[in-house]
């Protein structure tokens, strides 16, 4: 039983109708629960209807799984996809990541620091360069490079390492391989991912490079949901900075660099809070 | 009878309990009314509570009159601070200015081209030059100079060319004058001020030329609702921009006026659609 | 002859050498030149060369003729591209615009405030809807449709109308006919268009429909000089705004009409100082 | 004796006059430098002359100690205040810290990604916290708390320990104590501090506190050199945020660490770069 306040976060997308959220905070405040913050979006030109709610559960009602039961009344009758959340039980995020640290470095500082909430649960690498830092942190590290280009044994592996670390939350810190379809819908909307944005954009190899013969006065970075169509899934945040004529193609990457840890970080950040629904190829990111 | 759709805004603020939201939306389920939008902020530590709600009425339920007294039975069951707006019933706007016109020409186009959803209701200038700009676009103008000395007869003016109007917003677009006590108490909340604003603060005369000596690389703007505290009133949007020692104090001062235009139509914007509640000296600006 | 000082700028492109700017100082200081700001960049791995000198010529020097004839030895010695502009001798700028009227407003009122320096020379649109406003401002205007399709016909009144005024700059505020290659090439360096842009890239028609659906967190504008390419010509200003689920088709294309007129605006303003070189498909735009 | 390019940077200010940018730039040409990149700034009204370049210096040319004598005659002809930086003779940077670790952890990240160039010397705490993390970064590290509340003593250990690490900049990386004036002349335009900055100022304890109370919509950060002046100093960079009612005292705090570490590090790569001039009490940035 926690001492410290709990709360729980509830996310839910359903079909638009009248009187769902009178329903949802009416469940709320039959069983003693206290509304923290309600956030409602509809999309009426689709009949979409979006809620985050976030409350003190009344004092008899912090069993999740109780919880869990008695909404399922409401969420069938209003046909909702929706989840919970518990502030006392904090999600648990494994890092993928290749040669390039910053983002890795970036994020163990973070959770280190309770700038995000949250626990690592492991770090994997097709590389071995982390290492060091990983281990050091006390935090369990493998190294699982892809062996004769079997692809599907690596990600087997990757799998049994997240499975074995209870992870529910996969962050591709510049983790440079493309996975595979079965591995990207195992951890669809659970599987964010960071990459350069441009405007316009530059297909390719060396984006920066071309970025810098184009001449572009701005450079952006994206965090996504990593879906099977590679950098195509649901935005979650972006970002971008001002450059110019004086950057050289080494300082745009310098600057990609600082714009890809700041917007994976700010990314994580609202997942863990449970802020993220993924409706179709787009997110709702509430406040 | 409108024959668009039409919706009611209500923004409360009251006491924190439980069953607040519930009890709104209820109310508004109840009447048929149907939700689309729903924005709830609580600040736990001082037991606040805040709301915003956007609903379609039900189809019997379209006379303002009648639904605000329906409401008052569960406004004071929760001792609410509440009121409601119709987009159907726009704002009207007065605008009162002095002898730089960049925010009014900026407003007066916003307004022609629908950028900004309200009405213009009048113009007021303590100088005459805004008078064949806003006479040729068809709006009632007023030069109203302070005469003697005497402001307060000006401002007994200005009243009344507002009452007569039908004036509930005053967005002061670079209005020179100190306005006095009586008739910032009078529009309360109601009324809109710009300035600019720097990093660190210029107190006195001619901030852009200390901005500039000082050597500050951004300058900003705010608006905010105006108190009989001057600048000190409740902020509601601010903005900034990046400058540098290339940039002149004739620069600066052309930048200002950029983010006063900004920084202004954004305000005004975010309370003609009902978005602001102003809670003790800040501001809760609803998405 | 001025009374006002005078400053010249000189703009230069050359292949990269020792001592271009001990010349180019020399030769100015030699004629009683006095340099207000100097901006040099070299791209060292093009082997190129640019610059930027604002002076006050010395006072027998005032007479532009003389000065280019004098400075063609210099230009010739180092194989210079180069041009010169006089503060005295301002742009004239010929607006082209269709039936968004956004930009074309915010640049007269710019021109009106002395916020951009220059003169408009005359706007000219295919469609009649900004007639009234432009004839009020005293400007003259041309209401040039496309006939029977024929456009080689209509942008050759176009060139006309150009010549007649003086222009020596197009400005394209939201013109939405595709220009020829023989008028692009006629104006090249000298057509300064503005676009949306969106990270992803969003091709196709109501790109803002796209990025809603997209769900994209940031939305842009370009200004850049117009190429037969249409929009891919060198770049010379770019800007973004936030965005959200909240934001709707509606709201996104009102922000995106913010963002054009601004960064048109700087594009335009950057332009007016003499302040852009463009070298194959990309801009130094100097501080 | 370097095997790669070198580059040397001449930052120049004196009282301006005309020939000044002539003569530097045949200096260097007549010493078979190949100018890079050359920046020259005037300020008209107070007579001032800023100039920064950077340059290949001949092959024969390669002496520090050479080059500056060879240059005094041009610098004293003109009344130059002046220096040079060379590439191959990088910037030995010390980090003083108090208890709070982010902005430490993010610059040794940085020198160690080579993303800011130069050297850490040494990293000094008044507290133990950051020992182990700099230990194991095998940089010196010295925990040299004030003792009796003797500052004077402490400064003074300080100062040795910059002196035996060959420290040229020192970085005030959240260092809680006030310095001294006789320590921060010694350091004058040596010496970078960053801290929180609002619109408008907060000043006194718990300025996140007083900003949250105020309800402000951008927090920023400020880095500058240190002065005796506290705060007060040259800025060099500035950086702001957008916050909102949702955001609470710790959010507000976690955005401003935010920028801090992001603003710190922009301010202390310009330096290394040799890019910032004092002047009075601000500073010249050149890109």
């Amino acid at each position: 039983m926690p001492t410290l306040p709990v709360t729980t976060r509830l996310l839910i997308a359903c079909p638009d109708t009248r009187g769902i959220t009178a329903a949802v905070t009416g469940f709320i405040a039959n069983r003693g629960g206290n509304l923290l913050d309600l956030d409602q979006h509809t999309v009426a030109e689709h009949g979409e209807f979006f809620l985050r709610a976030e409350f003190e559960p009344g004092p008899d009602e912090r069993d999740p799984q109780a919880l869990d039961i008695a909404f399922r009344e409401v969420a069938e009758q209003y046909r909702m996809s929706w989840r919970t959340g518990w502030s006392n039980t904090p999600h648990r995020v494994a890092i993928m990541v290749s040669r390039e640290l910053h983002c890795l470095v970036d994020l163990l500082w973070r959770f280190g620091a309770e700038e995000l909430p949250g626990e690592i649960a492991c770090v994997i690498s097709n590389h071995p360069d982390a290492e060091d830092l990983v281990v050091d942190a006390g935090i369990p590290f493998a190294h699982l490079p892809i062996e004769d280009g079997d692809k599907a044994a690596q990600e087997s592996k990757v799998q049994q390492m997240l499975q074995d670390h209870g992870a529910d939350l996969v962050v591709l810190a510049r983790y440079m391989q493309i996975l595979g379809p079965e591995f990207t819908e195992r951890w669809r909307d659970n599987l964010i991912n960071v990459h350069h944005s441009f405007l316009p954009a530059f297909p390719g190899a060396d984006p920066y490079r071309q970025a810098h013969d184009r001449g572009v006065k701005m450079i952006g970075a994206t965090a996504h949901y990593a879906t099977p169509d590679l950098d195509e899934g649901p935005i979650i945040t972006q970002t971008v900075a001002e450059v110019d004529h004086c950057d050289s193609v080494v300082d745009l990457r310098r600057t990609g660099r600082e714009l890809e840890r700041s917007v994976l970080a700010r990314a994580v950040h609202a997942h863990l809070e449970d802020r993220v629904l993924v409706t179709g190829n787009r997110t709702i990111v509430f406040r």
